[in-house]
């Protein structure tokens, strides 16, 4: 239902990194039209129907520019993480070296300010707060790097920061743009917080048991680079022979033990929980195409298998 | 006289880089603390009262916000330069490692979304325009490292980005902010353009002739990476021996050759040029203690040693 606005959607990305800089262009270029399942722009446009919008038109700009948000943090991440490749394409770091990389991740993110412009304080201030969060959900990842003994608290923290902050800021922007009533901004904000957090955990589990072809880049990514996830803590506080394994970066040995240990359905099983949070927050809506459409992206977050 | 303002501008640095994940706010306190010119800041307050503005307290948050630019900025910069002291202090890169450095500028350059929200569209797009002529320029920079063939033009275009737009962008906001009428707006842009192209050549030549201690960093890092300056691109023509001297990056020898081309003489020239065309632009303005304190500002630019 929501076909020609996100056509519009790329359009308005695809003039955001434009630039006379031929590098900063292409590099923009190069992540944006790798794809990505365009979530956060799709939860934007859904929410701002479901909460009775009726000119979308109104939304694509900040559609575009919580997608900006996303590839602007895509870029950075892959130079702290050194990834080569990503959805299955060679990042902006291994193609232009960090040093340009970082540069072209903070033209993308000042791109988005001209986007932004336009709107009003409050949807600053969402979007504000949304992007803080995020980058604190980072430092608190990379600062957890290789930490065996964190708590599920503190990793349910950093995906709240990482993730869900965002995708709550998408679900109730589209809530406020429409004018909606505070409870209707509130539960579309609930819905994101959790949809994204069911989609994070879910991502994170999908990178120890996917092969490489499913996942366009490399399986047991954050594996090997320390990054903690639910499945491997879970794994860690039912076996003794966890730590061990995860420190020693043995990838095929891990999965085993996620088997014998049943981690992996365990973490399924926390995704599911949120994702079913999310589908309840809807509720506070009216029946409608765009509410069902919401509820179909939280059935597909976590059904995705890539 | 705007004292009491610069020192509401330094509360809202320290509240803006504040964070309940210490390494940031440790990294944002630490850049911030170290001080630096606040040239930026001063420079929009005074032009807003140079404009008629008679309420700086809206100036403010804004004032400070053209510092975090700045600050985000010079914290990616480091990394890329992979500078070890800035302002006599250890940078963020050196203490934390570039990682966590990379993600402590995007964090500092989120908080400015906070204090910019409340801003009208008007002087969101300027903004916006400034940091992105600024990561452009920081590109071309860094695309022409080593590139001793460079024209002044290009050199010149690079600092008209890099540093130029975001001076010009601090002193029209200032008119903006005042509601100064457009004539008055543009003279205040063009002041800060050529102010900001005076401060850069100036600063770049100074890199090649300070100690140490007089600069409060490393001296001729610059050679040492290769990032051509107005000196440099003079000596090169000038001289047939420069091209050889500067890839070489023989520090001493190429002091010694810029004194026979009367190279920095030459840089010095340019840099009075500007800063003449950046007093003359204050004409449009009435006479009045804050377009005085404008001239100074411009006179300083031009006398300081670090």
């Amino acid at each position: 239902m929501i076909e020609e606005e996100l056509g519009l959607v790329e359009q308005a990305l695809q003039q955001a990194v434009a630039s006379d800089v031929s590098l900063l262009a292409n590099a923009g270029r190069l992540v944006i039209g790798s794809g990505g399942k365009r979530l956060r722009p799709k939860m934007l446009l859904l929410a701002y129907r479901a909460a009775g919008g009726r000119e979308a038109g109104r939304a694509i700009p900040l559609a575009a520019a919580v997608e900006l948000i996303h590839t602007a943090s895509l870029i950075h991440d892959d130079i702290n993480d050194h990834s080569a490749v990503r959805r299955g394409e060679v990042t902006v770091n291994a193609r232009w070296g960090d040093g340009l990389a970082l540069l072209a991740g903070d033209f993308v993110f000042t791109r988005l300010l001209k986007l932004i412009a336009a709107f009003d304080t409050r949807v600053l201030q969402v979007l504000a707060d949304a992007c803080i969060a995020l980058v604190e959900g980072e430092t608190l990842q990379m600062l957890s790097l290789g930490d065996t003994r964190m708590t599920e608290d503190r990793y349910l923290r950093i995906v709240s920061q990482k993730t869900g902050a965002l995708f709550a800021a998408c679900a109730a922007l589209g809530g406020i743009l429409a004018a909606g009533s505070e409870q209707q901004v509130s539960a579309l904000r609930d819905y994101g917080s959790n949809l994204g957090m069911a989609f994070q955990i879910r991502d994170d589990t999908l990178d120890l048991m996917s092969t490489r072809d499913e996942l366009g880049k490399p399986v047991a990514q954050d594996l090997q680079q320390g990054t903690m996830s639910l499945v491997i803590l879970h794994a860690v506080q039912h076996s003794e022979r966890a730590a061990a394994l995860v420190s020693a970066q043995d990838v095929e040995g891990t999965r085993r033990l996620l088997q014998e240990t049943g981690s992996i359905a365990y973490a399924m099983r926390v995704a599911t929980t949120y994702g079913g949070r999310a589908r309840m927050a809807l509720s506070a809506l009216p029946p409608s195409e765009a509410r069902a459409a919401l509820e179909e992206l939280a059935d597909f977050a976590l059904a995705r298998s890539q």
